[in-house]
C-alpha cells in the first residue's frame, strides 16, 4: 500500500465525507490532528509522553485523542476512514512494527499498525517518524515539486528521509536513513550499541551537541549549565569560542555527511529540519564547508518550510493516500 | 529512454534480425561485442587505448571495430540496429555527453553519442562504464533478480553502480555513486581537485594501493618495487608485513564505505568488481570489519559473476532495451 502512496498523486479519498487522522509520536510529546480530504486540519489535540515507555499506554493516550477531536468538532466519527502514525524510530512498513526505537523510548518490535486498528476500529498505517516529516515537506513543503530530495531531521538525535524518483526509500531492512551512525573523518570508530546514540549524532544532534557543552569546562559564571543544542548555537553567534568550537564541528560533521550522501545520491536538494536543523547559523556554516569542497557536489541546502509541523502533515498526507487506496479497492 | 530501461524487463527487439552492438571503453583497452536479439554474443573485438586522449580517435577505433565484427561474421550490416557505449567517467545520459572522465583520459564533454551516430550511422546510447557493469549484473550476474543493490568498482579508481527499485539511479548531476570522493576514518580531509583521484580511492582504489607500497621503503629484497594491487593483497597473504598494513587500511576504508551506504540506502546485496574489488582476501576482511560493527547494517557481500565481461555484458543489453523501444515507438 505505501509502495504506491506517491503514485495517486493529488488524488483524494472519493467520499468528501470522509476524514482522517494523523499522529505524530515524539519522546516527549503525541500529536494528533483531525483533517478532511483535501488535507485541511479541522482540530488538533496533544498531550505529554514524557516518561512513557509502554506502547498500549501511548495507544490509549492516541484512542482519547481520537475521541477529543471528534468531540470538539462535533462530527461523526463514522466518517473516520483511516489514521497515519509516525514513531520515532526504525519501522517496517509492510508489517506495521516499530522494530526500535531510540535510547528514549526503548521500544522493540511494537506491532503498532495493529494496536492502532484494534484500539481506533480503523485503517491504520505506520511509518518512521523522519519519513513522515519528508512525506510532509514533499507534499506542502521546502520540497514540494522535486522528485529526488534528502530530508535531514536534527532534532535530539538525527535521521534522514530519502526520496528517490518520487517514493520514500525504506531500504531492505527498514534502516535506510539512519545516519546517526555514519562514520566520516573525526568521528569515533568504534561501533556503537544498537538504539545507542551513533558516532555521527555525537556530533551532529542535539543530545550530542549539548553532552559536549557538558564536558568541558565554562567560561565566566554567567553564562547557562544546561543550554539547548540551538542556545550554544546562539552562543556561538554572541562570541563565546566554545560554542563556537561544537558549532564549528557540529557544522564540518554534517556537511561531510551531506557530501558523502551526495556522493552516493546526487540529489538536487537537502531539506534541513528539526530544531536544531533549523538553527540558521548551523544552515549557513554547513553551506560554506560545501562551497569549499569544490563544484563535484553542491546541493543545494534548504530550511523546513513546514518545521514542527512536517511530520504531522506528513502523516496526514499519509492516512489521505491510504484512505484513497481504499476508496480505490472498494469501487 | 534510458529512463525506461529496466521497464520491459526480458522483451526484445521486435525484429528477430535485429543485432546490435556493445563497447567497453577503458584506459587502456577499448572492446566490443556484436549480439543478436537475445543478447548472445557472436564475435568480440578490442583494440589497444594506451596513451589515446582525443576522443574522436576512439570513435574512429570503434567505427573500425564494427566494420570488423560484421566482416568477421559475414552478418549484414544493415542489422544493426543500435549501439552502446560505456565511458570511464561522470557522463549525462540525457544529452550522452561525457562530463569529464579521470585523470587518466581527460575527456571534458565530449557529446560521445553524437560522435557514435554520426560515425557508425545507427541510434547510440551512453553512459558510465560502471553504470553499464552493474546493469550486467543486474540482467546476468550476481544481482540477477535483485531489485535493489550497489555494484562497487574497484579497479584503477573506483565507483558505485546504484540501482534502486529496479532502475539505475544517476543522480541530478550524473555523480551518483562518485564514491571515491566519499569522506570516512582515516582519509585525507583536504578536497582534492576535479579529476583528479579522490581520498577514498587513495587508500582503497588500485592506484592508490600501489601508491603507498611505493611510498615506503622495501622490505628484502626479491620483493617487487611495483606490484599491482592484487599483487600486493597476494603478497598479504604469503606474510608480508608491509602489504598486510595495506590490505587492512584498503579493507577497513572500504568497509567504512560499505557502512555508509548501507545506512543510507539500507540495499541487501553489494556486488563487488573491479581487478582488485574481485581478490578475495579483499572481500573476506572487509567482511570480517563488517560484521564487527554489529548488526545494523550486514549487507550481503558478493563478487562480480560477470568479471571483465560486466561493462559489455551491460552494454549488450542497454543496446537491446534501445532497439526494443525504437521498435516500440516506430510500430
Amino acid at each position: 500500500m505505501l509502495q504506491q502512496q506517491f503514485d495517486a498523486l493529488g488524488t483524494r479519498p472519493q467520499d468528501s465525507d470522509s476524514l482522517v487522522v494523523g499522529v505524530d509520536i515524539g519522546g516527549t510529546n503525541l500529536r494528533l490532528a483531525l483533517a478532511d480530504r483535501e488535507g485541511t486540519v479541522l482540530t488538533k489535540w496533544s498531550a505529554s509522553t514524557a516518561g512513557i515507555r509502554d506502547a498500549n499506554v501511548v495507544v490509549n493516550l492516541i484512542r482519547d485523542g481520537v475521541t477529543d477531536v471528534f468531540q470538539q468538532t462535533g462530527l461523526s466519527r463514522s466518517r473516520l476512514c483511516a489514521i497515519a502514525a509516525g514513531a520515532p524510530g526504525v519501522t517496517d512498513v509492510d508489517r506495521g512494527v516499530v522494530i526500535a526505537t531510540s535510547y528514549l523510548m526503548g521500544w522493540r518490535d511494537v506491532p503498532l499498525r495493529d494496536l492502532l486498528e484494534t484500539a481506533i476500529g480503523v485503517t491504520a498505517v505506520v511509518d518512521n517518524d523522519v519519513n513522515l516529516a519528508a512525506l510532509g515537506e514533499y507534499w506542502a513543503g521546502a520540497a514540494k515539486g522535486t522528485s529526488d530530495f534528502v530530508f535531514l531531521a536534527i532534532g535530539t538525535g538525527r535521521g534522514a528521509g530519502i526520496v528517490v524518483n518520487h517514493r520514500l526509500h525504506h531500504g531492505h531492512r527498514w534502516i535506510a536513513g539512519e545516519i546517526g551512525y555514519m562514520l566520516v573523518p573525526g568521528v569515533q570508530e568504534e561501533a556503537a550499541g544498537l538504539g545507542m546514540p551513533g558516532p555521527f549524532e555525537a556530533f551532529a544532534g542535539g543530545a550530542g551537541i549539548e553532552a559536549q557543552w557538558r564536558s568541558h569546562p565554562r567560561e565566566g559564571v554567567a553564562l547557562p549549565a544546561n543550554p539547548t543544542a540551538t542556545e550554544i548555537f546562539d552562543l556561538a553567534l554572541a562570541g563565546n569560542v566554545q560554542a563556537q568550537n561544537i558549532l564549528a564541528k557540529a557544522a564540518r560533521t554534517l556537511a561531510y555527511g551531506i557530501y558523502n550522501i551526495s556522493l552516493i545520491l546526487n540529489p538536487p536538494l537537502f531539506v534541513l529540519g528539526g530544531s536544531v536543523g533549523m538553527h540558521p547559523v548551523l544552515g549557513e556554516e554547513t553551506q560554506r564547508i560545501l562551497a569549499a569542497r569544490g563544484s563535484r557536489a553542491q546541493p543545494l541546502l534548504a530550511r523546513s518550510l513546514l518545521g514542527a509541523e512536517a511530520q504531522i502533515t506528513g502523516a496526514i498526507w499519509l492516512a489521505l493516500e491510504t484512505a484513497n487506496a481504499l476508496a480505490s479497492v472498494s469501487k
